[in-house]
């Protein structure tokens, strides 16, 4: 009810704050009998991690994941996964500054008002580092997931304005880690990074929208009325830190097309029926159709800017103003890639689950 | 689990086809102690009601609801309120050409694919009918927030790509009644009907924007980090039959902003902490921030048109036409305006009462 | 959270009052393809039905269930079943005596603590009335749960201080019915009987224990560590109006055994693993062991009695007599077999869903 | 959904296996605002740990909590609270013997009947170790309940058929740490003591029942009709490994008693509404009457004993027998008192805040 668990029978509780001892997840409701390890988490944690290029924060963490239960012999057991990443690099004292005066477009003043107390440091719960917990139990749900034929790729289809081409699955899969930016449309991938830079040295930050495209669904997945497959995928990606927006399929762009434009029609094809367009982007009814589910993101730009911006101060209830120091992402999508694959996971996982196409007893036979 | 309910403390559950006895809700979580009559809920399910104009279906739907249980003397007992609506216009005989010939951007073939079996007769479960269940339960759900200073408007925002003028949220509560196209802006809502009258003539249909403003929401509601308020929201909306996708404050927008023009500045103003923009859309890090909620959802054509499509035979396995009959609404943001207000109310009474600003006990003395 | 809701994939909402104009229960979760119709649900409504015999009240209803949705051509669609029966005969006026006097046993007290409002018409809520919309949802479950050779068993194991002799599973479900108290041992139930009838005479009352028995649950079925099988009897039982205590396999017994006694020791039979004795009541750990589950419960004596009792005057707050009018059970045990059956009946049919043991997509091929 | 969440509004997400790497717990939905501190969790651990005297094993457990998040300044924030032990002490070799011979009492043969997969090592997760999440968020339920005035004793009614005289909650508090079976009546505890010591020596162990009383609950707290406070107290106390029966108030003996006994008469004392007896145990109709709770749980022996026992070999399907070798507690409910205790904190904490006692937003002012 508190609201820091997701899914109903995939099931993950993130907890941690930016600055405390550590962040993690516990993970209810694998299946026994899935082999995994350390290096399947670590590579998905190792994606979101900041510092790896001039589009993201300088900040140096390990990010090793400690799994601490659930797993017998390298293979799942049924019980619960808890998994961990110690916080390292924890500089608190950056953050005095900003404990009164609550940064615009961030969540200091709304936690404040919901709490009355918060652990202001990095943000605390608020910052995004509490998606490490995500990712790990959505590599967890990936991995599930793969053993089932269905395999998820992510990318930044726009940046700062500027949009890639349409590629394939594969191409995306191919190209999209080559790229800081993780647009697997290179060329654009280009302009993007020199947009990302020029409004860094300003001072400025820029938002994006970040895809997801799912292949290998079946179709029937999903629980009318209100757990539809979209529903939760929009809960799933609306909650990650920054996203103001989600759509499936033609999304938006449905609401100024016609129904002969829009319907996708049925066809038989090599004795299965299919569809012959994906405006639904994969869904009809909150149902899987089979198709590829493509949905999403659209991401406001980093609100942790160096220019000055207004806002007041909590204790004297005066206007102040603020800029913000220490290197922070001048845009999000790129490292939000992963946290979105492990949202798009975690609730395939659960309806696969739920519609009875994984059974929640066991893996093995 | 199977997903026909809404809602963690503020709860209900929908059931009913299109075709079959009644639809109907159980509300579980009403506090006690709210005056209330079924008249107030019978005002909402008139805005549903179809057959009031060109822009809907002329189906003759009495749709009485009649309230069976949790209320006393006039005044919710905190008991569940069960609340139903006869189904008394159904000639289901009209549906047997649908039977086996899935229509396309309909839920006829996932539901197949989910449960091997399904009430075909009006689209059954997956009928926008379902829908009466929703408003009766955000009926309660209004007029419990409406104790707490808390007023919602919703308008289609646009249509066939034609797009409203902005106007205040008094303006909109005042004019969207006055046009079956629920506009508030009366040029811009003359336009759209002029389209719309159009393509049903066409035998084709269109879509459109809903959008739905909260006004007296107070700061600090939500749940981070996964039961954000606007992903709750997203989910609510997303869970409407024909939504494609969801947004809040800038929201797609966003995704071309930078940051110094995203970020909403915080000010004092009569000694209160506020923001002097609302790119928000009144949620920050999923928490209200006291301004206004503004969230819009994208609505697809109505896939019912007249004009031939292309389908599959089920039983035949092969390729078929289908030209749907009977009157079916060309556009379906206006009467999905109610709806989405309900399930805006829905979510907000819910985390009203999770955030703890509507006691659970009792609302009397 | 208002706890009208029971179950986590197998998930019934039950709603109404004693006096109100009906009772009524949804099913959310039952897979499609279970073919069904009113007269299995009327069975076991029949069972719960009063006005059976001397020591049921003689309250006249007709109780017939309607079925208003999730049924097409009489099979589950895997919708929402909601089914209803009409209260028909309410004598509202004879229950002014108690408006202002909470009889002593009941729930009238509590429930002004915590709704500071009741319908006080026949208990209103916490009316046994209320139990018919269990009895509607169970009987669904135990269709469900035949269809994978699970049976259920409930008698009366003791009334009044009168315990029956040991019998068969078989002669249970032989005999239980031919006798009003429900004791399959027909000599002990020619002893209840009397001393139910000297005690009703006497204007007083007698509790009893209720057993309930299952054939057929596999192996495996049950989620350790908090949603055992035997916890969620537990609550299941304990749910139920007048039940002050549960207690499975040896029970209470199980307090004063010595390991070496009350461990079952594992055998081979017939190539199976099995138990050699049944301490356990089928559930080690939370979860079945596939022998039969046991499980019983302690009823308290009906609190409606003619003796004069003291009690308070809420609107005076001065002490008060209180003597309850009109028939009522001397004894509740008989009639809550078939309640108790329902409950269990619907933690199984959870828990055959929640372990894989009955997919939840579709029954049909 | 796979049963390690307990709780709506205080939950716990408890992990960890007996012996993996620690043992540990999510606490989501404790309000902002609460002091606490290692100190006091660990006071609590202390109670449950090992090793404290001949009536408990001597495996030598340190058990220090670590805090890991949701707590800034030594004040709660409202976010979740992580909290582990280390498993320090883990002889895994010794557990070979037992891999393949299921120990008659334990769960290892429904564990493996239900995942296929087990870690055998001390029990795994369905080792009593599982049980310091339980009583480290328990602790944290137990501060906060504090804080509104309830108190929870718990304590030894009886061992090996030895049964404590009555005692006041004041005498329970005062001498229930004063011998090690934690009976409060010292005379029948030093008798419990003899004949657990005895029992030991024959390579036995003994059964007994656990009591728990709660002062100062407000009249008013329980959802029915599901929710009850005495069904989720059930469910609670029956989620302990080990516990066969639960009862509140007249429990079992109810079902030997008239109304006329039973029921609890309602009078005014000092202008407030009481009853001047207790055989409800402080529940109604599910709802709190505000007298004290008092609910006992039946406690199986322990199922380690030495003495030799039947059981199967897994692997080669054929009969076998075992002999539990290693310090095993001869009985449990000295070691569960604390467990118990925890239990009923969470469901009281949890209806608290479900109820509106508290108010989940935040403690501060």
């Amino acid at each position: 009810m508190a609201g820091n668990i997701f899914g109903q029978m995939f099931r993950i509780t993130t907890w941690g704050e930016s600055h405390g001892r550590a962040v993690g997840v516990v993970v209810d409701g694998l299946p026994a009998g899935l082999p995994f390890s350390e290096s399947e988490i670590q590579k998905e944690l190792d994606r979101r991690r900041p510092g790896q290029s001039d589009v993201s924060t300088a900040r140096n963490e390990a990010d090793r994941v400690e799994i601490l239960s659930g797993i017998f012999e390298g293979i799942s057991t049924g019980t619960p996964i808890s998994m961990l990443v110690w916080n390292s690099d924890a500089q608190s004292s950056s953050y005095d500054a900003i404990k009164n005066t609550p940064r615009p477009g961030h969540a200091d003043f709304t936690y404040m008002a919901r709490y009355g107390i918060r652990d202001h440091r990095g943000g605390g719960r608020s910052s995004a580092r509490e998606t490490a917990g995500r990712v790990a139990g959505g590599a967890l749900a990936k991995l599930l997931l793969s053993r089932f034929g269905i395999r998820i790729a992510g990318h930044v289809l726009e940046l700062g304005g500027i949009r890639a081409n349409p590629l394939s699955f594969e191409e995306i899969l191919e190209n999209v880690e080559k790229t800081p930016v993780r647009c697997a449309d290179l060329a654009a991938a280009e302009k993007m990074l020199e947009k990302v830079t020029a409004l860094r040295q300003e001072g400025d930050s820029i938002g994006g929208i970040v895809e997801i495209i799912v292949k290998g669904v079946p179709a029937g997945l999903g629980e009318p009325v209100f757990d539809r497959l979209d529903a939760d995928l929009a809960k799933a990606l609306m909650s990650i830190p920054a996203v103001k927006g989600f759509e499936i399929g033609a999304g938006f762009e449905a609401a100024r097309m016609r129904g002969s434009e829009m319907n996708d029609p049925f066809r038989i094809e090599d004795g299965e029926i299919t569809c012959t367009g994906n405006n639904a982007g994969g869904v009809l009814g909150g149902i899987s159709t089979g198709l590829d589910i493509v949905c999403r993101a659209a991401v406001k730009p980093t609100p942790s800017i160096s220019k000055l911006q207004q806002t007041v101060d909590l204790t004297t209830r005066e206007n102040a103003e603020i800029s913000i120091k220490g290197r922070h992402d001048p845009t999000i999508p790129p490292r939000m890639v992963p946290v979105a694959e492990a949202m798009v996971a975690l609730v395939l996982a659960d309806h696969m689950l739920r519609s009875g196409f994984i059974n929640p007893g066991t893996l093995l036979e």
